[in-house]
Parts: structure tokens; sequence; C-alpha cells
């Protein structure tokens, strides 16, 4: 398995993408692994998008800057925390441990009230950069796995949030983006950074082995 | 390599390990990875620490609240972002793409006017959370390099930043630690979560295709 390295290194920000579909099966084990990221405390605190329609992506565009990526890929994922959390969705992650480990409420009256003075004992906006932070290891993940999927892949900050939310309706789902994921293949001809060679800090800068 | 879903099933938040280390050419991979982990507009404002020394994961463990993987692990990864960041850190990046890519510095300057403008329209917090944010993708590669190495890791939240920014001397560095990461091997006869059923929202629930 260690060909992933080689993988790690093929992958880059795609700038230019050429309009082809990816395989289903490969787009199911991206999604996969993102729903399979960790986070804090275990409670997945924000939802995912997957935009393939045209016509959404198209509804989209100027929210993401029109980044030509969200016409010419295949998919747009869009990470999106819970705007808000409180009793509910911590009671709702603890019945589900319940029922999936066949464990009585009870026993995890300790882990509950861990989890619940987490949510509570944050403002709003330190909850959201908490919730944020669990949607880039999630990033991450969709990162990498589309890289061993051979799928070109770019990661976005670079859009209006409260724009894209309103795009896609996401208030009343109760939810706010916070990065944008876009797979595709890329477009071999138009793209300037294709054959640029990747550029990472001196190792020996960037780790110090104690 | 679809087997990487194994993988990352396999994977779990370890809470006990076995002291034990882990090959070389893993951790190698393991740090490779998280190197190789792509940042906004590919600044790369952090370093990594990798602390194998004993002692050294002792002197920090109680900044981490004593949590066992600190010392019973094989190496304590801690992220650690630029304190601050202005023109000579974008010069020097600046530099590099130039000399690795043998591109004239003048070619750049669109690049290097907007990376600027990055940096510096931000507040000290709003450019502590950007930084912070691309620690969490690098911290979602090494997850996912660790699962596919066979490696034990747990990623940490739960322990106080300026203790640990202390114990390693991070300002002295023009650091601050943001997130840790565990390395070792599971210690299957203590470990509670060992043998427990991996826990996520249904997937139904959490993601939406358009």
């Amino acid at each position: 398995m260690s060909n992933y390295i080689e993988k790690l290194n093929w992958r880059y920000a795609t700038k230019r993408m050429n309009n082809t579909p990816i395989a289903e099966d490969k787009l199911a084990r991206i999604v996969d692994a993102i729903h399979l990221a960790p986070t804090s405390v275990g409670l997945q605190p924000f939802n995912l998008l997957v935009i393939k329609d045209a016509e959404t992506r198209a509804k989209i565009a100027p929210a993401i800057y029109n980044q030509p990526q969200v016409k010419e890929g295949a998919a747009v994922l869009v990470f999106a925390v819970w705007a808000t959390a409180g009793e509910a969705e911590v009671d709702a992650y603890m019945n589900q441990i319940a029922q999936e480990r066949n464990v009585l409420l009870e026993t995890l009256a300790d882990f509950r009230a861990m989890v619940s003075g987490a949510v509570q004992g944050k403002s709003p906006a330190e909850l959201h950069t908490w919730f944020a932070n669990q949607t880039y290891i999630a990033l991450g993940f969709g990162l990498v796995a589309a890289a061993i999927e051979n799928v070109d892949s770019t990661p976005m900050e670079g859009f209006n949030p409260a724009a894209l939310d309103e795009a896609l309706g996401l208030a009343a789902k109760g939810l706010k983006s916070t990065v944008v994921l876009v797979l595709g293949n890329r477009d071999e001809a138009t793209d300037y950074l294709v054959n640029a060679k990747k550029v990472r800090r001196p190792k020996a800068e960037f780790v110090e082995y104690i």
C-alpha cells in the first residue's frame, strides 16, 4: 500500500477540468472515506452535499467566484456544519451509540455529560470554529481518497459562504458551508498547473524530530 | 487500492497503547503524507514536531491532561502554526516557487499579491483560524496514512495549548500548537474501545445527493 505516497504526489489543486464524469463507485468510496473521518467526541456535526446536477452547479458558481472547476468538474462537494447544536443533537448521538453498540443509555452518562459540556460550554463562534475544524479533517480524508482513486480534486476556501448557503437553501436545513471540494478530471490542455513541480517547504525546515 | 476503505474502518481513536515502537519507514511515510497535504494558497503555514523521546513525552503529558497514549504511544505529533506571518514568509514562499519551477520571480507578481493580500487582510485571530484549518487537513492526511500503514492513532484536541507550547518552547520558535496526533499500537487487553462498533450518523442523513 505504500504507493499511496505516489498518489499524493500525483494529486494537485486542479485548476481546469474537462467536463467528463467520474465513476460512480469511485465517488461512492470518496464519500465513504469522508463519512468515516473521525470528529471530535464523535459528534459528526456536519453534513455533506454532493452536487452533480449541472444546473445546481451553474447556480452556485457565482458564490464560488465562478472558479471554472465548479462547472467543468463532475461533482461539487460542500461541507456544511450544523448552525447550532444542543441537547437534542447530543441525545440523538447517545441514542445511536446505545443502539449500535447494544448498551444501556445510562452506561453513557459520563460520556454524555462530557459531550454536552463541550457543546454547551462554547460561544456560537467557538462552536462554529470547532465544528468547522472537523470538516477540514474530513476534507483531508476526501482528498486522500480521491488521489487513491485517481480522481482529480480541488479544495476551495475561496467562496462566499453566505451566498453559497443562500443558493443551496442551507439556512432552512440548519447548515452553514465551511469548505468545498470539487472532484473531476484534469484538462491537460488548459491547466497551467498540470506539469508544474509540486512545491513544499523543505522537509528539514517543516519537520522537527525530538 | 479500494481496500483503503477497509483500513479506514479498522482505524479508531485508540484509547490505550502498548508501549511498542512503530517501524521507521512507516513513520517516515506518515510524515511524508502530512508534508504533502495541500494548504490554502500553498503557504504551508505550520510545522510538525515528531516526538519519540520518552522524556519529552513525559514532560508534555500534563499539558495533554495525562491522556495515557502520550506515554504509551510510539510518537506524538504536534501540529503547530506560525504565530504570525507577513511579507518575509510570502517572499520565502515565492522564492521557493521561482527556484523549484525555474521561473522568474516577476512572473509570480499577481500570485504574490494575492497571497500577500490574504495574509495581510486578516486580523491575528483570523490568521490563526485560517492557519489552524490547514493543520486539520494535514491531520486528515496523517490519519489516513497511519490507517493504511496499520499504525494506530489518536487525534487529540483535548490539551492545553498554552501549556503545551510552554513545555515545548514553541513561542521561541514562533509557533502555536493547534492539534495533536499520537501514533502507536493498540493495547487490546486494556482498550475498552478496541472491539466497539464504529458509530457514524446514517449515511442517508449525513449525505445529500443533488
